[in-house]
């Protein structure tokens, strides 16, 4: 962990090493058979204070680092600063030095504001470790890191790199964090990408991405190993990102015809809340090569695994016994 | 636990025996006594996970099971979805699937559909038992288990044959699942029940409904031994369920001069929380035939022993020694 | 803890002798102690319920008493009563009661009303220990013995007498809960209080207070000691308090001209949050004259106190061993 990219923060998958990566993945992996052994709740932070900092709501990304947090014995505070008096720039400062002074270890960030959390990294505002829980439409780690954990165990014999894998990701890359980390994370372990977006839903510059690109789900369905949906926000129909759900869902919807001309071992994913019948049809969410839901699960031992590394930094012994 | 009732989740009194219904009533004593004897913390369900799934707000009846929850060690997660984007049908499935995926032993529900809570169980979305904690107009089972509980240790020597006894159940009984679900689990214990409200408040078809019926609180009041006021929803008389508050108290309302026609050991209930002034007077809710704080203790331990026998399955030890 | 000031409850400075705040000040640095010693979480009031029952929003306030609460291995309720269906009045008593039923050894009140805590405690409604936390425009008092604990560290030699400090209160009197608590609180302790205010926002009455008034921050600037600047809200503007934010801040906000002009050793303090640029520049509240942070830090270890000495009355051992 003395390279770069985790070293105290985890901010971005653009800077993360292969090693950082793999150690992450691994020590989520030991954390899962621990968990599975029957220790469901380790008393490694115990004493230790986590607090999800949230500018934006998200029930889900809360609820997954306040599960991982308890699981570890540490103890959260959870701010919602929505609706709160806070204003961008002093803001964030002034209530992330007040939850600090509270006692706050880590720093879970979730913010509308792209850069929000290296920002705060940078700014020697607090020395508590910040982990990005999604900043604008930038970044979203620990979700890419879920996602490649779940990609892992559903192909073993890729183990530590993915370079005989094609990855597609369908929809909005345009306003997705979860795309962009997912991108940079699946290249550094060697996975061939692929996205799949109307070229208004395609951002500026994704031509220096070190990506494939297609306007038409059909011409590259079968040679995907995975294929992430993208969770569709109708108002960006009215904002005139497309023109209507009825196209979009036939054109980039993951229905039922498709659903039947996937790879004999392709995984179907999504970062959730689905739009079922908009992006995906409910057979296709339902179906056993969804790992939607192994997504979520796994979603908890990665942020485990970050928790533990950014706050304990010993190796997990396989034993359990982890004070 | 193997009959049909609560095998493996708690959705209604109708279908529990009394064998169950005494249990349940049974092992809320036997914690009471242990909590009494000084162990307010019990580390029984250290590790398991209680999510408190609430597509409605009930402040009082989401800390009652937090509370019931955390005095077992267990961890809580609340994840309210009101406000949120999650629709009815689907979104119960997904969002059900998702909580089991970040670990969910048991599931909380409270919906505003009647039914949502059996469809759940029915559903095979999830392997977690289910707690119904009122859905709809339709039972809120946990309510009619500590108001059991409430009248049993009043009238010790019914124990577990209740027909010595006369319920009065007043009010709202159209809109109440309280009241739905008392009529079920008092009869099993062989209790006779009246219902007293005007024609307007109560359901299509009660003639069918084990029970007595009064339009008349003078008429019956001095013939109960526990009278449950349901609270009255101000938004009932402007849809023309009543004329008007001051009528509905005269006629309804548990008032200064009705408290002096009790039978000698009659007792004074309520869910909560009270109108004062309406359905009940401030002298009625305070006097020492009330137990409706009682009421409020009893939840607790109801919510741990369901939780307990869902969850646990073994007979509690009487020593406290419950690992 | 037998005299009147905290015997059972916390409700204002003005009834604490010097021997009671000097008793908590030393808890808290006691427990300052054995935190820093790495001992971060003690099982003192483990079994015990402390509740937050909040009638106003105050996401710091209820932060700081949680943390202090689970420092403590406390169960922890909040119930926030904004929004919900309580009224004045029986409202309080009973939410108040319901919460007591449900466990609640201690109630942490924030309430609109001048004299809600002091009329919960007189009601006889609970038996639980009341923390008054802010009521209306009265007092705060763990606020006003934060700010006492954090001058006195910046003063050591004054140790348990202030009479040779002279703390200045600048801005908005009329309307603060944290100045009433202050100036009662610094005069037990033999402290010169200079309230420094426009006419318009000072208390009627004022002149019997035991203090010094100025309406000139900077004739008496080069005096102070302690300098704690009031958080302005915008709306009083609005209200004709004051005309101008531009004019508030030129006459009473402490900027960077005035900032040389403080005495060598004199200490910043505000009681968060703050608005910068208004009342306090951001050179002046990062200043390393500044104690802001440490005011948020001292803040846990106050309410630790007060929950300690509240719920548990044994005298804190030094070796950390608080079973």
């Amino acid at each position: 962990m003395q390279e770069k990219g985790m070293n105290r923060h985890l901010l971005s998958t653009k800077d993360l090493t292969p090693a950082t990566i793999i150690e992450i993945l691994d020590t989520a992996r030991e954390l899962g058979r621990i968990t599975d052994g029957g220790m469901k709740k380790l008393p490694t932070l115990r004493g230790r204070t986590v607090v999800n900092l949230f500018f934006e709501d998200s029930t889900r990304t809360r609820l997954s680092f306040e599960a991982a947090a308890k699981r570890l014995s540490a103890d959260v505070i959870n701010f919602s600063a929505k609706g709160s008096s806070v204003s961008k720039g002093e803001g964030l400062k002034d209530t992330a030095q007040t939850l600090e002074a509270m006692g706050a270890d880590l720093i879970v960030l979730r913010h509308g504001a792209s850069g929000a959390a290296q920002r705060l990294a940078d700014s020697g505002w607090v020395d508590a470790a910040i982990v990005n829980a999604g900043d604008g439409t930038h970044e979203h780690p620990t979700q890419a890191l879920l996602d490649a954990y779940t990609i892992r165990s559903h192909f073993p014999e890729c183990a530590n790199d993915f370079s005989a894998l094609n990855i597609g990701i369908v929809g909005d890359i345009l306003h997705s964090r979860v795309a962009r980390s997912n991108v940079f994370l699946l290249k550094a372990l060697g996975a061939k990408v692929t996205l799949i977006a109307p070229p208004t839903l395609l951002p500026i510059g994704f031509e220096s991405w070190p990506v494939n690109v297609s306007y038409h789900l059909d011409s590259v369905l079968g040679s995907l190993d995975a294929i992430m949906m993208l969770r569709i926000q109708s108002e960006r129909m009215s904002e005139l990102f497309f023109p209507s759900e009825r196209e979009y869902a036939r054109d980039f919807g993951l229905g039922n015809l498709r659903l039947k001309e996937l790879k004999a071992r392709a995984i179907i994913m999504h970062p959730g809340p689905m739009n079922r019948g908009m992006e995906i049809s409910a057979a296709s969410a339902d179906s056993p090569r969804s790992v939607i839901l192994d997504q979520v699960s796994n979603g908890i031992l990665i942020r485990m695994a970050v928790l533990y590394l950014l706050l304990g930094g010993n190796p997990v012994p396989v034993e359990g016994v982890l004070v």
